[in-house]
């Protein structure tokens, strides 16, 4: 995959994919963006102000250098859905979604019935699909058969910032998946980003942990650093865990000192 | 503490200090020392070469703008230590010290009786004294009270990569200790290190993860930024956990979409 | 639910499900079958000599006071676990039936889509159903809503003694569906059991850990004590967990002593 | 060392000792004390009553087949530990004692130095001396060669029901010292102490936990088994963890079914 994420047609430098939901101001969020250097934003269509072009849009203010990914946030069946994904096209955002089809409204965790017949149909229709998943292994076959771009497992509960939970999911995914895998929905800190790169992961897609820290710039670059980190890891690859200490300055052939 | 790393005397802007054990040659040591951007380096005093000079010693092949930290690493007792803190002060390395003495050989588990000890004589005797600890609060603040001027707990064992297997000391030590916090032993890998950082760790120790990953220079690189993720993030301040799900795309307002 | 565990019309006292693969001998089998207390064993129906009535059989082996439980182990579609419920039904072993179908043959996880679609055509036939299931709480919904009688979640990947990886999703099974959930797969001790009822789970099905721990009998017993504890404990409440430190015995009116 | 748990010359079945502290009522503390099996409970003896032999007593509502282990808590010096081990003494509770010696008031941990200080001048007088301790297991050895007659590393901080945070030190102890290693604090359900059990520790300690739980009675019982279950798990031996999931159910062999 040389280095760089190929996601059907496009082509990422940066790892990482931010959201825009959840900032106190446009301002806020433009300025985050810049600084985590990110090269995709996704957009839940439902918020953006398709209607009075008069009005400011958070469109405005996302960066031209910047793609626009747009969302089926907020939909509960596949008919929903692909109806947003043909309002984006209509629109003229492009065929570039990220399909999210929610089944429990407490958790919004995906529903995987729904959300496999979407990306079908939306395959089919030419879109390019990045697919909101559960870290279920064996739907992942299913939606990379189903010809998904993006198989995009959850971490932890969206905006929960529990981190990724089950890590071992994310290197099933890269063994049966074809696509790029894109850990969304429950990063919390730069470490969770880290660790999910690290094992593996194309991308990560993170929006609460942004928006809402402290220091949202600050953070967007800590993000943006903890993904370098985490991939150059990977790629490196590192050194093997062991249950027992071993010393880090070898006393073989040392020098008496002291005895 | 402003944006520096105060131990004693001496400031680094670098929060990373790497070992010099374990690398498969002196060059490939210096390679990984120079992509780390790190500013401090430990050497097991014990194994450099201070007889023969006209032998090539480990002590070459350190970049001149990086400090040397020689470490007690192989003695067991007060005593033994305070000799080779003694030793390197005699060869003009200086007065910073990392005491280190061990207390169990299959562990390398401190020994928090002599270290105490020494740390105390040491402290008298004008040594800039930076301790390997246990995860122990109370033993952090006997050493804090005898002036230690860095404490240096362990995340888990010397070499073992298993990362910080309790955070929490890390915490508990930064609200009990005047002095730098630094983890030392146990980061097997960028997240490890990210992870210390942004629970407010002042600095993290390297040596084994670099030096045995697959391309240790690549890995000095990725611990360089995970390092900073890291302590951004803590600067910036983390969004809190939260036990359920919050949308990152608030639906309010929205627009209807296909329903 | 009072204390017992219905599942369909048929009633247990016991809360532990035990596996018949794996035993060194069939005597083996029966002694820890008796030693944990079970009233309901798992039989893979594949494995039952059906056709030699002259020859041994598992069967032969398993109290008479314990129900058989066949399952459709070996399946990777609806239709050929269909097939394995007719073949139970016909045999004369009844109705009762474990679900499982398996979409990856390393990972053993099961197929959502075709342990839907069985789970509709068997509960629509009369069978009594439990299903094997991936800890998805979405799924766990539809597999409610198509009318199987327990729904049992993976722990962890069967046979790999892992544990529970996410207990979490056994009070989010608990809080969606209205019959018992069963943690299948994945228990390796008995503390994992414990973890499993604490948390609320009606039942733990229990094979590997104990057909292949040292002494699977006394591992039996140990299993059902564990299954015991938890369930109690799960009924009398737990403490909360505290971050911090509360002290055992207070001190406000304790007697001087010594100071 | 048997089947029972020795410490110095006193012998008990039960692996189980109990706390007497938060309870609501000293009814309650019986009747949970009965329903735990224990024969071994520990009082702070700062809490006992014993200048006011008209009121009534903790200790009169203790059975009498259950032995009274006096405690230290509430003591922060060797001193004022010593001179409670002497009053126990003094009004004939006899010279079974625990020692406890806090060095942080908010995380009542242990204080090293004293506890070792304290362990030394208590087994010369005479005492069998059960030491609270951290998780130290250099300090453990230090008070094995000091002559403690059992070692009781916390599992986390005392009352916070966080449970058995490493329960690797539980195995490090056990593989050095020649004592009973004992868990005591943390242990927040049944599972806790299930899992320090079958990793080796000779008993637990339990107080908060079952005073505290929402019926402490109920909550005895669920302790008393999951000890049990644990300690059988323990002896009964493990099965191996493994990576990848191993059928329960070999098809080697299996007959045909719907295929």
């Amino acid at each position: 995959m040389g280095n760089v994420l190929q996601i059907g047609e496009y082509t990422f430098r940066s790892r990482l994919i931010v959201g825009t939901g959840k900032y106190q101001t446009f301002d806020l969020m433009r300025d985050a963006i810049v600084a985590s250097g990110t090269e995709l934003v996704t957009v839940a269509l439902r918020r953006v102000n398709l209607d009075n072009p008069s009005e400011p849009s958070l469109l405005d203010f996302i960066p031209k250098n910047v793609r626009i990914l747009p969302n089926t946030a907020g939909c509960y069946t596949a008919k929903e859905a692909i109806a947003v994904a043909h309002l984006a096209k209509a629109a003229g955002i492009g065929t570039l979604v990220k399909l999210e089809i929610i089944g429990d409204q407490e958790l919004l965790w995906p529903d995987p019935i729904e959300t496999l017949e979407a990306t079908k149909v939306l395959v089919q229709e030419g879109f390019t699909v990045m697919v909101y998943t559960t870290p279920d292994p064996v739907l992942a076959k299913y939606l990379d058969k189903a010809g998904a771009h993006a198989i995009m497992p959850l971490g932890s509960p969206i905006g929960s910032g529990q981190g990724v939970l089950d890590v071992e999911a994310v290197r099933r995914f890269k063994q049966r998946v074809s696509v790029p895998v894109i850990v969304d929905a429950g990063i919390g800190s730069p470490q969770d980003a880290c660790l999910a790169m690290e094992n593996g992961a194309d991308a990560v897609l993170i929006n609460t942990a942004i928006a809402q820290a402290g220091d949202p710039v600050m953070m967007a670059q800590a993000m943006k650093w903890a993904v370098e980190a985490g991939r150059l890891g990977f790629e490196a690859g590192r050194m093997p865990k062991r249950q027992d200490a071993v010393a880090s300055s070898p006393t073989t052939g040392m020098i008496a000192a002291g005895q």
